[in-house]
């Protein structure tokens, strides 16, 4: 298309701006100085201190010699270090490399290497396990900054060359920073767990992060002012980005160091938390612990809950104790939740069956997600919109990742055809909202039928002695494979394999029975994610057989 | 600053989607299609029929010949034609442009040429004084089109080659249409008043009415769902975007052909409706409306106010209707408001008179907007936070124009240095908030003092007679400039001239009272802004003297 006459103007600084969520946080402390911004037990800080304290970070990181596009990694949990690294970190240039805090030493080790990581930034709690990994690492120049506990001084378990608070303390809130000067420069750096091989760096950029806090905020319809309770890591997708997002909306953050589900039930009644997040993991643990039967609740309590997808029984069992659970889709490489199973009142008057049906949906895109796609693996072409017919989840928009740090292949491989490629299954119901039946890698092929484990253990959440439950495929000489199911049972509860088959066969139909149960703990990811890749070889191994 | 590893990778449509208010559209119509879309009297359109009437119209355009770029004008109340005009010329690719109802001829005819319209819609109330203009314009191949009272279909005073519907029903909803490919490209095209000379032909953007919409959504707190009544005139900074604002939260818009404060109080109890806005003088009107006295309201009610400072009393007296009131400030140039009165809940507990204060003032710059300065108008340094001193407003940010249409020296004065120079004046308090003294030309200096005239109105609409104030320049031998006041009385009231300076002087500083005060009726914009700039040639005129 020729250029017309409404081509004629050149971009301004007056009338471009670089789109960041670093300019919540520079607007938030000018408009509520005084409004707490991060609560953590006895230490609070006001917007203003906070935003001089993530100044300060950033001034050290540049006297420290750190440059636009370095990165800086963080292994640390849940406290004001974390929050403040999300901004005084980019702040200064540098990536934000957040390190999920349950990976093994090999991998911190890789992790460190392979993202380049200027400076690294610890917990004292977890100094002794990484302290193997930095010497696998063997990079002399890391600098390495320890957090310690403020209330405690003495720290024969620091591994650093300084401790945080010093460190902050050879910066100055007077120093200038400045906004990126492109919006599509990279802000942070996760890696994902990765069900196989090295776990792959996906890059997010500033636009993207700023624009999944605008729909975070549209979306979960957040008002000015909330109290968010941060129970979802912030080393996954930078903790969903709702520390951003927090500082669009001057909220006030209480960070946590442990998921505890008395602590988290106090917190909420005493602060009146009005918001928070968690992955279908803590859902359970919510509703199983013991505390759960003393929690009264008198405010409302909006619930983001992603991850695999919660079991219905779980769902209802949480929106009993009072909180409006919203589910939501998405993977590293969206940013999060890109996806959102958002209420429709034309469904307030069906049974209570149909509304948990309709809620246990993933959703349909976000405001900020430009198109979800659920194609036919073979032919490319869109499922029909049927509820049935599974298919690909594909995903654009901008909080799409940049792509995989130093790997084309897989960056192409994901990005193709002007499309994220989510490796995940769904189906396809009315009004664009799609329902997660599975990974790809997790359908299981028997006798030709495509069967979703997701369905079986769904069914298997519904028996009263199960906590959680994992269905994988097992080798069969005469069906290629049969559904195999893993369950870790609620605490003074007991079944046999004989009632679980009981119970299966007046739910399902008779081709998806496990044909095999085993009883024990699961493995987990960091995040809560069964790791059913585990789960998986041990099926392939014969040894099941 | 060299490339990193960071800046490996190139931008694709799975990654990088140009921001545009049409994604809102789309999405609702797929998402909530049965809801209310717009609602017009009898008419009434849900999302889905309202998208099936906007891509017919984009296919029309299309079919008739209009391509990217092309100026498609209207010239209508607050219809849902207009409504859909917002959405379906851009998605036909052409730029929208809404024409000011109540201009003259012979500035109609100045607009169609100098922004090139190839398509223009009427309305069939416009249509009588618009024949004028187009004989005037003299265009042969512009295509009219008759917005016509649907209930009525023969109108004698029809002026188009088709009607509305007609055009409508020559595209299809099955046409595609295409997103812009840029986000940078044109959306609308706005005509300023002009307080002198020839307008000047404001353009919009995707990406600023995209952000425009997010930003309003976040900082006026809007619910997904609200009912709006749009009593904003929509050739008026396109309805300060809310049409697109809407779209992105599945509300409901109320359309209303007139301001007329009856129909209003009615429609917001009929219709729960839950948000609207509207210049200082529709707030007078309500206020001192006879049905204001019956209004008694069981809901929340938001009013975004804009436009010339609302005087203090105004605030109050509707606030005391129930209505809670947002000031807002912004220019065409911006969008609409790009500064909001956002509410701080520590001043909860400030008294009655200074809560006022605080809410009097026009804000802090919004989530969307990069950035508010007030400088000294010599120096260009930055006045003190002190709430005194007086500079001229600079704004920057994504929501700033992209220039004025082949004007290239105003767009260079305007959008110098980076930043957009409002040419209106204010003190900065603290936290960011500013407050509007006076436009630069509305400053008067009487024996080398300042004196702001929107101070002196603020105390002139305090007096129990008064309805309308405005104060201008009166040349003066001896100090230069003295403050001259005209005034509109409120019906039934008297007042002497005497009385008024008796009051000023209570009220005042000395230098300050009005040295000459004039009773009648006020010119006014057709946004109901009062046209200063006669008053002011009335006052050099040397005929008040």
């Amino acid at each position: 298309m020729s250029a017309n006459k409404f081509d004629a103007f050149a971009i301004s600084d007056a009338n471009y701006d670089p789109l960041t969520p670093l300019s919540f946080l520079r607007r938030t402390a000018l408009m509520f100085p005084d409004r707490r911004a991060v609560v953590y037990g006895e230490r609070q800080y006001s917007w203003q201190a906070f935003y001089d304290r993530c100044k300060k970070l950033a001034s050290a990181l540049s006297r420290a010699g750190i440059q636009k596009g370095d990165t800086v990694a963080i292994l640390a949990a849940n406290t004001p270090e974390m929050v403040e690294a999300h901004f005084g970190i980019p702040m200064s240039g540098a990536v934000l490399n957040t390190v999920n805090t349950r990976l093994d030493d090999e991998t911190i080790a890789y992790i460190l290497g392979h993202g380049e990581a200027k400076v690294f930034i610890v917990d004292y709690e977890l100094a002794p396990q990484t302290k193997r990994a930095l010497e696998l690492h063997g990079d002399k120049d890391l600098l390495v900054i320890d957090i310690l506990d403020l209330k405690n001084t003495s720290h024969p378990s620091a591994i650093g060359s300084q401790d945080y608070e010093s460190f902050l303390s050879t910066g100055s809130e007077d120093d200038e920073w400045a906004m990126p000067t492109n919006e599509w420069d990279a802000i942070g750096l996760s890696y994902t767990s990765g069900t196989s091989g090295r776990p792959k760096g996906v890059v997010y950029h500033h636009r993207g992060s700023y624009l999944m806090s605008m729909g975070t905020i549209t979306d979960w319809d957040l008002p000015r002012h909330p109290n968010y309770l941060y129970t979802v890591p912030m080393f996954h997708c930078n903790g969903w980005g709702h520390a951003w997002t927090m500082a669009a909306i001057a909220g006030t953050i209480f960070c946590t160091r442990a998921i505890d589900p008395e602590e988290i039930f106090s917190t909420i009644l005493e602060h009146e938390i009005s918001h928070f997040g968690g992955a279908p993991i803590v859902l359970s643990m919510l509703l199983n612990s013991p505390a759960a039967k003393d929690f009264v609740c008198n405010h409302k309590i909006e619930l983001m809950t992603a991850g695999a997808p919660p079991p219905a029984a779980v769902l209802q069992g949480v929106e009993k104790l009072g909180f409006n659970v919203t589910q939501v889709y998405g993977l590293t490489e969206t940013y999060g939740h890109t996806v959102m199973s958002t209420w429709n009142s034309d469904w307030d008057n069906l049974d209570a069956e149909a509304r948990a049906k309709l809620k246990a949906r993933q959703g349909a895109a976000m405001v900020m997600t430009a198109g979800m796609r659920i194609v036919d693996m073979e032919s490319g072409i869109d499922v029909p919109a049927d509820g049935e017919t599974i298919g690909e989840i594909l995903i654009r928009g901008n909080t799409i990742m940049k792509g995989y740090l130093k790997d084309q292949d897989n960056t192409a491989k994901s990005l193709k055809d002007g499309w994220f490629h989510t490796g995940d299954l769904a189906v396809m119901h009315a009004q664009g909202y799609a329902e997660i039946k599975d990974r790809l890698k997790d359908i299981i092929i028997s006798g030709g039928e495509n069967i979703s484990s997701v369905e079986i253990e769904g069914v298997l959440h519904k028996h009263p002695a199960v906590s959680l439950a994992a269905v994988v495929a097992l080798p069969d000489e005469k069906w290629g494979e049969v559904p195999c199911a893993f369950l870790e049972l609620l605490e003074g509860k007991s079944v046999s394999e004989i009632e679980i088959d009981t119970f299966c066969r007046s739910h399902l139909a008779g081709f998806k029975r496990p044909k095999k149960v085993i009883f024990g703990e699961l493995p987990k990811t960091a995040t809560g994610k069964i790791q059913k890749y585990e789960l998986r070889a041990l099926a392939r191994s014969g040894k099941l057989n």
